[in-house]
This record gives C-alpha cells, sequence and structure tokens, in this order.
C-alpha cells in the first residue's frame, strides 16, 4: 500500500498543470536520461513508509528522505541558481537542510544529525522533487544550458546515481536494527548455481599501462583523471569473486583469531567489534552459527548461498582472507589492467536481484567473470590523487579530491550501482573498517 | 491537515465492529477514567506527523510512537494477559518492542535503539490502542476484574499520564533539534502578568511531621510509602517560583563562571557543557543575547517572558542560583510540609498553556503560589527510599525502586503534567544534570 | 634498601642546620602531634621507589609524591603564608603543581594529569617537606600562632591524615596494575580466627537522636555539623560486617547475574564492567576461581580468608548483597545511633595490618563488633548536607560541602584510616561505583 | 647531578667481573657498532631521572625506561635465545613486559599502560643492559654467530636506533606536559642564519625508475624491498624545507579557519583538536601569540627562529599548507628520485642540536638542501606494500608490514635520527595526524 503511494507520486504524476503539456519529439536524450534516473530513486523508496525515510540508523548512514532532497537540491543549486531566470529557491531552508559537505556553498546540518528533519516530510520533499523537475525539463528542452551547465546536469545525473546505491546500503542497515527484520523487496530467489571449482588465475605480463580516464571518453569523475603511464610488474589475478563457501573456510580455519593474518589496524578493528563473520550473518549467541547459516539480506532472512560471492566485508577481513589463501588484494592499476578486455556486464541495480549472484561456470578462456556488477571489490590501493590531479574549480572542488586520505579504493560496482553508473576507470573509495556497502573480495598474487 | 487524520483515529473512531454498540447507563467510574487518559495521549500527538514520532533524538529520549506502544503494552502486559480468557497478545513481537525496563517480563530493545522501531507503522499502533482499547473497555464494563487487576488498570492509567508528560517534553527536545524550530501548538500568548515584588518568605517552625502517604488515602506510588515521622527543623520558604527575570541577574552576575557558587560536579557539567543559559534559550555565537532574550517553547520561539518561571534548568543550576541568592533548595520533606495547606491548583496540562505562567500578585496571607503545576521544584533530597519502604511484588517492583541512586527528588507537578496526576505527596526524580524537563527553582533556607 | 634511604629522610634528618636546635620542654602538644603526623605520611611510602610515587594508576588516584607535596602545600598556603612574618613561598611553582581543588586560591594542575608532574623530583618534594615542617615547627614552638590559624594547623593534619589513606588505597591500585604483583609490605599473616556462628541482629528503638557533632566536642569537620535532631524509626543491625564467606555464597548463588537484586545504576555498572567479584580478587578466564580464591593485597597475593570482613565493594554491591539477604544498608543516623555505646576502636592503620581482620567471637551483651577501622561501611544515605549547614568561610569553604551530590555516605573508617582520624561523627564519601577503598557491608533492617 | 649517575652506569662501568677483561685486536666491526648504539641509548637518558623515565604521557608513546630494556629484550629473545648455549631469561617476567607488539612471541603488557611498570626499577633494567651486552659482546668477539643470527644482530641495532628517536620525541612530550617546561638538554642557541629568497624549483623529467633497496646494497628494512620500476611523471621539488617564517604566513592568512584547503578528515581534525599552530608554539589563552612567537623545544622555550624548518606538524597540515601554496607533497617515489644526488649529510643526532637548523644560502647549482636529517618529510604517498613485497618469516615478520594501514609515509630522517640509521630508500611511516615527531614539509608539483 504505501508502494502504491509513493508510485503514485512518480514524477509523471505531478499535480496537474506543473507538468509540460507537450513532449517535443525532438526531446534531447539528456531530458530523457533525466527523467530514467529521477524516477528510479523514487521507485527505490517506493517499497518504504515515511517513517522508514525519515529515521538514521548510524552517523555514516543518511535517511532514504534525506537522500531524495539532497539529490534535488543539487540540481537546484548547481544548475537551476545559474542557469534559471528569475530563480528562487523552493524553500530558502533547503540549502542548509540538504547541502551535504559543500563548505562552499554555506552552512548545512551536521551529518550525524540529518535524522533530526522529521520536518520537511516526506511528502513536501517529494513535492520539492516535482518542482524542481519541471524547471529542470523546461531547461532541458528549451535547450538552454551552455556547456558548463550541461555538464554539471551530467555530473548531478551520476551523483544521484551515487546515491542510489548509498539509499540502498543505508535502508539495508536500518531495516536490519528492527527486530521485525522486514523485507524490503519480496521475490523468488535466483536458481542456485554449481559453484564449479576453484577460481582459474589469469596472468597478466609486466608493461607500461595506460590507467585512468582519457580526456574524450565520455562522462568521468575528476578524481579518474588524468590519464597516465603506470608501470606494472607481472601479476595474476582470480578469475572470480571470493564465495561464501569459500569465506567460510577461513572462518573455519579460525582466521578472526590470529593475529598473523591480520593488519594491526585490522586486528584491533576485529578484536575491539567482536567480529566472526561478514556484517549480517546470523549469529546464535556472539557466534555464528555456520551449519545452518543464515544472512539477513534486501528480501529478508535467507540462507547463506555457498556459490554466491561473500559480500559485507571491510577491508580488513577482504586484505586477512587474501593472506590466508597466500595471495593479496590486486592493486588499482592491476584490477583496471585486467579489466580491460572484460565487457561491463553483470548483476547491477536494474537486476533487481538486490544481492550478489553466483558466476556461471568458468572456462579457461573466457574472460574474467563478476569483474562489473554484484560487489564492488576493495583493492589494495589507498585512494590518493592520480599525478597531475587538479580538482574542477568551485563548489564542485569538494566533490572527490578531499576524501583522499586514509580510505582505499574499491573497483567495478555492486548489485546496487545503476549499470550506467560504473566504468573500467571508476574510483569508489570507502574507509578499510566500512562493512555496510556490497564490497567483496578478488584475489591477486605476484608472479616473478 | 495531519492533527485532522491523527484526530480522526481517535478511539471513538476505532473501525467499526471492534467498538461496543451500548455504553451502559451504569458504566465504571474507571470506565471513564481510562477513555479519557488513553484519548488524551492521542490529542497530544495529534498534532504531529508519523514521521515526528518515530524519531528518538537522544538517549533519555523516547519516540512519540514508542509511548503509545508502551502505554498500551502495559495494559495487554498487567491486565489482559492475566484477566482476559484465552488471551492471545495483538502481535507476539509488541512484548520485546513496547517493554521499558521490566527485567521480570523478558528481553527488550535497547533503550538507546527505541528510534530504530520504523516498523510497526504509527498506523498499526494506533491500531494496536485501539484492540487493547476495545479488550479492556470489555473488562471494564463487565466488571470482571478483581481489585488486583483494577489497582493494576489504576496504575496503568498513572503510568499513562506520566508517559504523556515525557511524550510532551519528548517531543520539545525533538523538534528543538530541527533548524526550523517548528510550532508544535500554536495560540494566543497569556497575557503579561506583573511580575510585582520580590517573594515572601514564609516561615515554618520546627516539629514532627507525618510525611508520605498514608494507606487509605487512594491511589499513589510505592515511593510514597510508608508515611513516616520526620523531625524539621525551623525553615522558610519562598511562596512562588524564581522567575526569568531573577535568573538573569544571576546570569548577569556571571553566575555560570564563579565556581564558588557550584557543586563540584554541576560545575563540570557546565563548563564542559559550556551552558551559560536554561535549555532553549537563544544564543547567539555561543552567547545568550540577553537584551533581546528569546526562547524556544512548543509554541515556537518567542521572546523570554521576565514574569514567568525559569525553567528548563538543571539541580545543579537551580542549586547555584540558590547558593548565589544566599539560600537553598527546600528538601522534600520542607517542601511537603509547606505545600499542606495550598489546595492542588495551577497551570496543568489540560490548560494548554504548555509554559509556565506567571503568578499574580502575592499577598502575605495567600497561600503559596504555583506549589502545583507550573513547573517541577527541584529539591534538595536525593531520591532514596522512605523508612521501612517495600517495593511491590512481581514485575511492578521494579517501577520505582530501582532508581533510587544518583538522582533528586522534584515536586508539584508542571504546565505538562495533568492536574489529576499530581498529588502532595508525589515524588518525581531526575538526574541532576537532566534539563530538558519543565523544571524550576523555589527558594527555602534555614532559621533559628 | 629504598625503604632506608626514604626512612633517612625523616624529619629529624632533615639536613642540619635547618633543624631546632633545642626542644623546650613545654612544646606544644600540637607540635607533637604535628611532627607524628607528617612523619607517619614518609613512612608510608617509605617500601616504594620514587618512581612509584610519581605515577598515576587512573584519574581518581594520585601519585604519591603528590600526596606528599599537596599536604605540604596545605600548611603553606593556609598556615606559613597567613602567618609566618616575610613569606616567600619554597617554590613559585609549587602553588600551581600542588593545589587540589581550591579554586579561591588559584589555577591548578589538572587532576587526570597529576601523573605528568616527574619533576620536581622526589628528592625535591622531601626537602620541600622538611623545608615547611622546620619553618612550621618554629611557629609552633613559639606559640605564635593564633586560635584561627592553629585551628587551620589541626585541619591541616587531619586533612594529610585522609591523605594517608588515599595514598594507601591509590598505591595498592597502582602495585595491582604491575604484572609482578608486587608486595608493598610483608610481614606474617594474622592467625585464622574462627568465623564462628551468623551475625546477631541488635534492635534499636524508635525515637528522637541527635545526630551530628556538638560545637565543643574538639574537632570535626564542617560536614558533620551542626548537631541536630532526626526521628528515627526501630531499625535492627548487625553486630559485624559481613564476611568473604557471606560474600561468596551471593556469589555462587548469581547474585552478578540476577537484575532484580540491583538498583537499576548498579546493574548497568557490573554488565558494562563485567563484574563478577570484588576488586582485587583473583579471576581466572574471567570467572573467579572460588575454591582456590585469591586476592591481591598490600601483603602481595594471598588468599581469600572466609572469615575476614569483604572488602573492596562498590556502593551497588553493597546494596545488592543487602537486598539479596533481605535486609538493607543501614542509614548514616542509623549507623550513628547504633555506634554510640561502642568504643572507637579497631583494626587502623597504624596497626600494619593493612587488610580488615577478622573478628573475635560475638556475645550476646558485647557491643557491636568493627564498627571502627577495618572496612568503611556503606550506608544508604546520599551525601548531603545537615540542616542548617554552613561551609566555613574562605578557601576552605570548598573542603567538604561542593562534594555534596551523587555520593554516598561511608561510616567508621578502615584498617587504612589512621585512629586518630575517625570520630562517632565522621562522614566519608564516595561515589557508588569506586571500588579502590576499602569499604565493606554491614546490614540492617527495619522492624515494626 | 642524574647525568652524572646515568653516566656512571655507561657500559663500561658495568659491575667488576661482567666485563671482558681483554678487548682482542681483531675485534669484530659488529662489536663495536654494538657498544656504540648501544651506549647511545645511554647518554639520551643521562639528562633524566628515574621518575622522568617511568611515565607515559600518551597511548602513542612509551617510557623512556621501556625503550631501554624492550631494545634490550630485543636481543635477548631474537640473539641470545638462539644462539646462547644453556640460555636462561634474566627475569621470566621480561618477555611480557617488554615485548612490543610479536604477537608471535606470546603475551605483552598492553601498550596504553606501559606507564604502569614502576617495577622492575631503573636501576634494574641498567643491570638487564649491562647483562645482556656482556652476553652480547661475548657472542660477538667469540664469531660463534652465524650468518643469521649476525643478521638480526644488524637489525636490532637499527630497531635500537630507532627507538632513540622515539625516546626522545616521547621525553619531549612528557616534559613539555609538565608546567615547568624543564630544559632537556642545555647549550648555546646555533648561530642565525639568513634564510634568504624563496626556495628554489628543481625539475626531474619523465621516466622509468628504479625504487627501493637493491639486496645487495647493504642493511635495509624489509619493506624497503624489493627494488621495483616506477614510472615518474616529470615534477619540481623545492630545494629546501618549508620556514617557520613561511608557515606564519599560512597561519596568518587564515590557513587553519578555510575548509577548502583542507583534506575533509584533517579539517575534522583541526577543528575538533582546535589546533592554530604547529605543535610545541607557544600559545596564550587559546590563541597563537604570533610577534612573540615562542615555542617549547628540547633546550626549553625558545624563540622561534623565523628561518629554521618548521615542524612538529601532521600530515594534514603539511598538506593544506602545500595546497595553499599551489603546490603539493611529493610521493615518496619521486622524493626518492630527487635525493639520488644528494649525500647522505644533515643535521642528525650527533649534532646535539635538537631541533631542525636552517639551512646556508642555496645556490642554484647545489645539491638539494636538507633532504637528510633536520627533519622528516611527510610525502603524500600512503604506506603500502611495494610490488612483490614479502614479509621476513618468523616473529619479524611483524616488524614492518602489519601497519600498511592508514599511515603516510616520511622520508630523509630527522635532528632526532642517528645518522648511520637513514638511507635513501628508507621509508618511515605515522599516522595523517600524529604530530610529536619531528616531521616538516617539502613542497613539490606536476608540471607538463
Amino acid at each position: 500500500m504505501l508502494a502504491q503511494k509513493a508510485a503514485s507520486m512518480l514524477p509523471s504524476q505531478c499535480p496537474a498543470g506543473t507538468r509540460l503539456h507537450a513532449q517535443p519529439s525532438g526531446e534531447s536524450v539528456m531530458a530523457s536520461v533525466f527523467d530514467d534516473v529521477r524516477e528510479r530513486s523514487l521507485r527505490l523508496v517506493a517499497p518504504l513508509s515515511p517513517e522508514d525515510c525519515v529515521v538514521q540508523s548510524m552517523p555514516d548512514a543518511s535517511p532514504a528522505k534525506w537522500h531524495l532532497g539532497h539529490t534535488t537540491w543539487f540540481f537546484e543549486q548547481f544548475v537551476l541558481a545559474h542557469a534559471e531566470r528569475g530563480f528562487k529557491p523552493f524553500d530558502d531552508a533547503f540549502a542548509y537542510l540538504f547541502n551535504s559537505y559543500y563548505n562552499a556553498v554555506g552552512k548545512r546540518q551536521p551529518r550525524p544529525d540529518r535524522g533530526m528533519l522529521t520536518r520537511p516530510s516526506y511528502d513536501e520533499v517529494l513535492a520539492y522533487r516535482c518542482n524542481v523537475d519541471e524547471r529542470m525539463r523546461t531547461l532541458l528542452h528549451r535547450g538552454d544550458l551552455d556547456a558548463d551547465a550541461n555538464s554539471i546536469v551530467e555530473i548531478g545525473l551520476h551523483h544521484e546515481q551515487q546515491h542510489q546505491e548509498l539509499l540502498l546500503t543505508d535502508i539495508k542497515h536500518l531495516l536490519s536494527k528492527s527486530p521485525l527484520l522486514p523485507v524490503y523487496s519480496d521475490g523468488p530467489d535466483p536458481d542456485p548455481v554449481d559453484p564449479g571449482a576453484a577460481w582459474n588465475w589469469r596472468r597478466f605480463g609486466e608493461g607500461m599501462r595506460e590507467i585512468g580516464h582519457a580526456r574524450d571518453a565520455g562522462f568521468a569523475y575528476d578524481n579518474e583523471s588524468p590519464r597516465h603511464r603506470v608501470f606494472i610488474e607481472p601479476f595474476e589475478i582470480a578469475d572470480r569473486l571470493v564465495t561464501c563457501g569459500e569465506y567460510i573456510e577461513f572462518i573455519e580455519d579460525s582466521g578472526y583469531d590470529r593475529p598473523e593474518l591480520w593488519l594491526d589496524e585490522g586486528w584491533t578493528f576485529v578484536t575491539q567489534q567482536k567480529l566472526r563473520a561478514p556484517m549480517y550473518w546470523a549469529v546464535q549467541e556472539g557466534w555464528m552459527d555456520i551449519d545452518k547459516g543464515r544472512q539477513y539480506t534486501l528480501r529478508g532472512v535467507r540462507d547463506i548461498d555457498l556459490a554466491q560471492p561473500v559480500t559485507h566485508v571491510s577491508f580488513f577481513e577482504a586484505d586477512a582472507y587474501a593472506r590466508w589463501r597466500g595471495a593479496r588484494l590486486p592493486t588499482e592499476e592491476e584490477w583496471e589492467t585486467a579489466s580491460r578486455d572484460t565487457p561491463n556486464e553483470g548483476v547491477f541495480l536494474e537486476s533487481g536481484a538486490l544481492h550478489p549472484q553466483a558466476s556461471g561456470d568458468a572456462r579457461a578462456d573466457a574472460p574474467l567473470r563478476q569483474m562489473f556488477g554484484n560487489a564492488w571489490e576493495w583493492t589494495g590501493s589507498q585512494y590518493r590523487p592520480y599525478p597531475g590531479y587538479e580538482p574542477p574549480s568551485g563548489a564542485l572542488s569538494e566533490y572527490n579530491g578531499k576524501f583522499m586520505s586514509s580510505q582505499f579504493v574499491l573497483r567495478g560496482g555492486s548489485c546496487a550501482t545503476p549499470g550506467s553508473h560504473i566504468r573500467r576507470t571508476y574510483r569508489n573509495f570507502f574507509h578499510p573498517a566500512a562493512r555496510w556497502q556490497f564490497a567483496g573480495i578478488r584475489l591477486a598474487r605476484s608472479v616473478s
């Protein structure tokens, strides 16, 4: 019922009169993409009540309503305010409420207090979206925007796709804190897949590689540039992600109890937090029941499927697992090198799977499996600027560059990433202790 | 509009079929009180949206929805489960979700995580209330309840009245965290009152006094018993509460900067928290603007009325203020002694004032003013059991006795207390640093 | 050897020339007491190295060297500075370093940073003591001090006795943190004593009692005054302290696992701290090994003697134990009433026992046992001012009054209290979670 | 006097009978280096009292006595225990007390509790050193050690040199917490140096570089290997360190108040800690007095010399400073490339300067100045393993590799580093918020 209610507020049903009457046949591609992306966000909250959308379950997470408002504010602040004649903000307070971290734009609601925003209501935020969407469409259809503005619209859409993934992982975290362990989205489980034999190692020889995004190759974030040369030593990389079954072997071999397998910071983390398994795996009286292992997913509590990629692990767990296997994580440059012949296909948000899926059989001559979608892959690279990196000018200079310390790069996207959002050169980044993202493990090793 | 929506769910509009068809003329008084009290809770949430009702703004506060569910669970758990034939709980999970602290009854949602309960929804909790209310009314009308059960119903209603006050103070705290500083309830300000001259001291001679609740004197909590003898030295007590104007004199005399005025624990508290004024008083860049002093109230941001009693002060501030005046706080026994000829009248929840009001003129021969309602009065007594105190048996033994350490007693009720809830012998208690209650200051002093 | 070194610095061996040449036969009693008390402090540190004396093991504790300096500064600041002609401080910095909490006297080293004071050295602090002692003796022998100054000397000596007890309990805490669990003072164990049968209850009838210190009855702290009347209901009190054997019954009956036995604040305390036994009792793998129970004492690791009074328990444990026995703790007024015919005798600091000792046999007609010395007795009274209490004027107003919140009163002294320091009316006070003092349990109960 | 006392315990004065009688003329180089390094540690503590040596001023720092014991235990544990016939530990407890973090070797005193170790005494630790030194010398002179053992002796000596630097920076931190701000070592200030004009940029072209330690090039830590190829884009690097005068310009330009200059993590750090200047710079009432700028040094409180390199800055401050200058920090590979023609000379520990010194005049054709010694140089590289890195086997595998997350690399050594300890390939690492090391800033920038 709630889903129905939200659905009835999808952009096409904005209150009469605010909708453009005629859709010119020559509608710009951008306008069409704009509608698609904006509607996707609403579909994601459709299964949720306004109450689900207001609560903040931890300082790292944001309420769904805040995601809806913030992504809207982005267009209002960075596009409309500059390009709309006689611009007036929808509501003067929203710049304070929905700014995330742009110091250049002014003060803002402190991040850990986003959950205090019971006002404006969910309905008012939907109205805010409708209003901004209409004004944006007017501009997009008129073709009034100059190149700079168009490029900011493009950033805004990618920005919204990022928030779609965060919205899903934040909601998963919130619902998991409910003793009722509610189902976000129902649906049949995928057919079980034979995990097959162990992964295959694929070898890549030494050589100079081009890493990063080339200037004329379409949209990319500033942190993917400039394209530059890196010399890479020979290495091997696994042709699929580590599975839950393989991760359970690590647990059963006392992986969480052996300090020699862990980075010092990781050992402190898992012992202080008393971690014994990936996040959301069922535990009984403080100890995971492996035989009957269950986990919380967006489809509710399900059996752990041994063939599925393990996910919701921290960098520290990924790193310790790799060490236990006598391997290591790939660097981000190795990962990008290895992905060069892999098609950008996989289990993305659009699939509706909402969880990583097992890969099919491996063939020695097939491309690497699961490089895109399914689960973000922790790399061994700390997130730092590329040689010659320059942040963009203006407020958007704060978009990426200021987070370049103490985080690790993840590559490849996940089951919560929109498929059109991901690229070979895409650099995601999280603190090494973060576990609420769909992050998994791919092994690599040096060879001589 | 939201108010309308909630109002439309008041008990009398419970879904058809679940309401008793005929109200027998001989309806018990208890049934009538039950309806009144239960409806009062719904009226309190009428101005709020479901979103307002789900968020927890600090660990000490609870969401309004939780208050609604918990007070309902109290009747289901302690009355229906014992007195209803073929009892089945409305929902098996609710005993976990809505138990507050009764260890004897089982496990429960941790207090700081009450804000994670986006499910059940506000509507479902209202339905829970309707259901339990109907079943309670059936029992109450049939007169089926024995004396023990009736006494628990009575406790349950007083319990709900306590939660009505907490619901209001918790909501005030939540709304104050919104940058929008929303109005909970609109309405005209009271006519200004001439604060008149300073308070009058009223003298009470030494003597043996009877303190506490006598066995046959109507309902009281266990912590008010037994009635016992206390020898009291002569003392004087102010005939009204300290006003905002008088409190500002303390601030302007550097009251918050002079350690000799404070208990050591209080000095640490105000310096670490950087307090400079009562809670909710407007501050500008970390410093209160006294000339144009403004405060947040349940009616929105208003001028500080110098004649109104100061409120939202901690015990530490009340104690320091009194020391600065060369006085002290009364003990709870002195307060009870002083109240013996004072009628139980004042500004209560029913008045709709939602804030302490100035008293009229003082006359030397009049009773003490503002003893009941307006603002709870911090006493100098730490909350400990009376001589011979025995907690009740069973789960309700946890109601009061287990909080008897490190808290101070407050007396007299406030503008958020239902008028029928308060008694001369009533002992409220809070930690000395608590400021979100409507607590104020009455001075006393020893005389020889 | 270290003991020898410190002993060689006892006041009588102060560097030649600084010592008074002739001790007049008419030497004042005060001068003699002064020497005794001051020398006692040095004897307490004799078994310690300068390294033992500089470290602060927790914020609540102070280094032994700080105790030595602070008690000396007290005489310099409050006596010499007022009474000595041409007074110059020994070292300008010491007023900052060795002020404890007297805001009126100026700024000071923050309490949690007392352990940073590696300078001045232990030897320099001893020289400071010698210097101040000589100057004090000059004044005391000349009889130059007026009544006010003499009364401050008296306070200073009692103040030093308080610090002697703290010095011992702080050192015990520090040494217990050493993996070597060193012996502070060696010596034979006392002969085992037959614990005999259970305690006897002694009954005291209702009546008006005089509580507190009478003006002309010798020295007392301000917090013991004024003497005042209290009406006391009839009660019974145990004629000895609870023993270790009796406390182990509580542990074995799952006392630490039953929330219904605890105050709410106490339950949070013991569960968060994972407490299972009194402080310093040996534990193995998180669980006390009762059969072979061992404990850390100032004489090193020893067997738990079942007949000895249990000590190093918090108020919360004392309170829970009493509730488990169907009893309660006495109020401080009951304790004072019960002590009226009990001689001020017991196991004090001078005995050298350094641990509570078992009592001899009980006789029905004997006075109450163990009322003084052995272990402080937690009362059920929170520490608040007596009716008509006035703190002294001047800096010493901060001595006692400002700690009158959130603490509980203890009575009777302990094995670490100098025998001449304790009185029937003496009010010690600690936070209810404090465990590092020699505090034990005496039971009481209400009777009709 | 204290210095004298400690000096009298230098190895050559170990108690008679434990010293080798004859020094064979063919004494091994290793034995001679061993003596030099071991004696250096004692000279560093000579100005300190045993009390100075026992206190731990923060969890990151260790007491000087612990450094002395730990470096000795290293030889006992990793050399004597394997190579000495009939080995018996000097004291069974010391393996527990003086193990730093080697999980493979057993349990250990928790790092934040190292300051609790008042026992063994300073004298006993010196005796421990004497004993182990004698036994080590016996082995070294006999030439009994195999290649593996010899290599561990070498590691042990480098390990001790690292601890010499930490000992100095830890002592500086401790002494700075004393209100007396004591002088560690007296001596004349260096002659003032004309800071001259701005630094010169030196250009390095693009190309493939060899980075890291080659197998046969003498001693190096495992983290400097393997030597590997890196392609480096063209860059420029400053020919000297940033001076205090240049850093004050940043402060005066509101550098600490402009979020756009900071990494997000750094902005949170400096605002939460309220930082306004490098560590140890004099502040008055929370605000640095720049005109009369003073700082705490190991020679006591001194004027800030504008020509000296700024030091005691965090990575975050170094990074923000560089951004403010329109530059950035060099990567560690750039730094190593730039240092290839720079002689390993500079202001090291042996100079006794104990503070970075101003450089002489710059000449366009001179080598880069201040690359070695003076102050560690924060690089923009997070500390991660080189391609193909393998930790050593055994307990020493824990030496370096397990710290490879969330830290940044520093290069070049400081005024507290022994000159023989540093190499071009040397990788030091600290958390980006660390300020108590002698760390400074060298600028770099990308060029095309």
